[in-house]
């Protein structure tokens, strides 16, 4: 018998879990993880080296502990593409929106308190809360996959939640909750408690619709998190980040390890930054890629969640394991996000999209035969 | 009034508290923090822009999630270095060693679980444990600041902690534990409940003896943790790693946050551990210079703790605050980790450290007048 997780005095909710995480599996088409497909443009590439070559000169003292350049150029960013001003002092950054969140729970959640999603959605905002200890409230979502108002206003209003987490553009669903539903959503869990709501638009910037950082004015309990991994075509970075009334971002500091972003993260980012309206270009190349997956996918026979992120729910499958099973046969490597019935798939490149789009095509005519 | 922290429904144990962090303040000899003040050498630094742009290049994708060449690369570290036969499955590693301990406690602290440290000692670990919901437990150290074996043995067996940190070389009072208490600690701690013991070696290079890894053969609840921060010279770079039975390391993939490590954090990790020669030949300079510290500060007339770390704890001081604010008027910045009667100053470049001398020598004569 080897000596295992189970062998060591780990928590008794660990117990008999596995690691969270998609499988990293080697073919021609990943379409799983809603990777923007476009590597940096190599100016970028050779910006970010000559950042980071400058950062690390100073490599052997501590980062910036506040990262004010970055949240600077942050909130810039925020404010010019939102029209909605943001200030550094509006804004914090972490190791990928993950850690903000973990850090929003820590604050805000934590033992004794409890978080409330709308699910199916991002399924590490649950997994964060059972790692801060914060009790985890599954909420609910309609047939459709949007939020039925009358039904989430009665689950705020039953369990009295301390965070609400509004997902929007949704993953996996893709589809966007109504500016309208977000204000109710907040005006129930002020009611409730009052509690903190975290708006999370990590897929914003692919919306047919506009960022919810207008409501931040006047809602101090109302918390937009965004990250840089899709957007900026940079998931290897780790970059996410908040925007919030100044009392948040001060309140997040009390738990923040101190100097959690490297200097070589914030130097990167910085590059990043720098190359705003490139980036931005390549997202319309893949809003209109994300419009053709759901216009064949339609045409095709396939049942399609409307989207406004850089992926596509898609289904309906008697057996939705077999049918991702069938699609990675070709060489094509889609989510199973464990939505009965459903499965997901990134807007790649349009010689990757059109591999998923044969796939699926064969196996739409195998399944009619 | 302005809307603030309190006004917000935050953790009622983060009322009243600020964030920690030493003063970063703009003087000519900051030897505060324990960072090598050593720059990187050029090669490195070149390698580093080198490694980072290949990175950049696929920075559209997630990083290796397990950081699987990292941890291979630090594992022949700490085999060369110890002569105890590390391999990949015995290490982790994440954003700095506040973030390996943060991962520790999610796994084995947290809600309705206890952690015990001998303070003065590094100060996270039990600001970790507030932000993990852990329960702290401040064991005791002697006058000498060394651990008294009988009495921590009391402590152990009174309180049954789930989790026993032992710091060596200690910060901020610099000095190592023996071996042989450090394995008399881990028997009373298996007694007790059993619990995992962290022996926190973030300064271990700098040390006369030798780490304490090859303990780890046969004691699955014993963990040793690391930083590149110190002896690597890359304060700026935020790695930190632990070695520990294979079971370990499966646990902890349990509550990491997945993705942790960015892809420029684990690359620029692999070009300094390129050079890890050059940079334990600063280490030596380093251990030098600290051996001048102890031997002029008992000179002049000092009390001086031994020290086996980058750094010296003397006094003593009737007030501590207004002797570490005479030596800033001096424009040379120590620590005041608020040890009553003592001062922390980090061992830093001949001149860096001749400026120190000078400015206690003065404050010397005036105490004495």
């Amino acid at each position: 018998m080897t000596f295992g997780i189970d062998d060591l005095p780990v928590r008794d909710e660990l117990r008999g879990k596995s690691p969270y995480g998609a499988p990293q599996l080697d073919v021609p088409v990943r379409l799983n993880t809603n990777e923007n497909p476009y590597p940096l443009p190599e100016p970028l590439v050779e910006r970010i080296a000559e950042r980071v070559r400058e950062a690390a000169r100073g490599l052997n003292r501590y980062p910036d502990r506040d990262a004010v350049e970055l949240r600077t150029r942050l909130a810039e960013y925020l404010t010019k593409t939102s029209g909605h001003a943001v200030g550094v002092e509006n804004v914090w950054a972490a190791n990928g929106s993950n850690e903000v969140i973990q850090q929003l729970l820590q604050t805000f959640g934590g033992p004794g308190r409890t978080a409330l999603g709308f699910e199916p959605s991002y399924s590490m905002h649950a997994l964060i809360a059972r790692g801060t200890g914060t009790g985890w409230i599954s909420g609910p979502r309609g047939e459709d996959f949007t939020i039925d108002l009358a039904a989430a206003e009665r689950a705020i209003a039953e369990h009295r939640p301390d965070v609400v987490f509004v997902t929007t553009p949704n993953n996996p669903t893709g589809n966007a909750v109504p500016a309208g539903t977000v204000l109710a959503l907040y005006e129930a869990a002020q009611a409730a408690k009052p509690s903190m709501v975290i708006v999370d638009e990590a897929y914003i910037e692919f919306s047919h619709g506009d960022s919810l950082l207008p409501l931040l004015a006047g809602r101090p309990h109302l918390v937009v998190s965004r990250t840089m991994s899709k957007a900026f075509g940079a998931a290897g970075l780790r970059l996410g980040y908040l925007a919030a009334h100044p009392a948040v971002v001060d309140a997040v500091q009390l738990v923040r390890l101190p100097y959690h972003l490297s200097a070589v993260t914030q130097a990167t980012a910085l590059a990043a930054l720098e190359h705003t309206d490139t980036l931005l270009g390549y997202v319309e190349q893949l809003k209109a890629e994300r419009d053709r997956l759901v216009a064949e996918l339609r045409a095709i026979g396939y049942e399609v969640t409307e989207s406004d992120a850089n992926f596509v729910q898609f289904g309906r499958f008697e057996d939705a394991h077999a049918a991702w099973r069938r699609i990675l046969d070709r060489g094509v490597l889609v989510r199973d996000n464990g939505v009965p019935g459903w499965l997901r798939v990134t807007a790649g490149t349009p010689a990757e999209n059109d591999a998923f789009l044969d796939a699926v095509r064969e196996l739409k005519k195998e399944q009619s035969t």
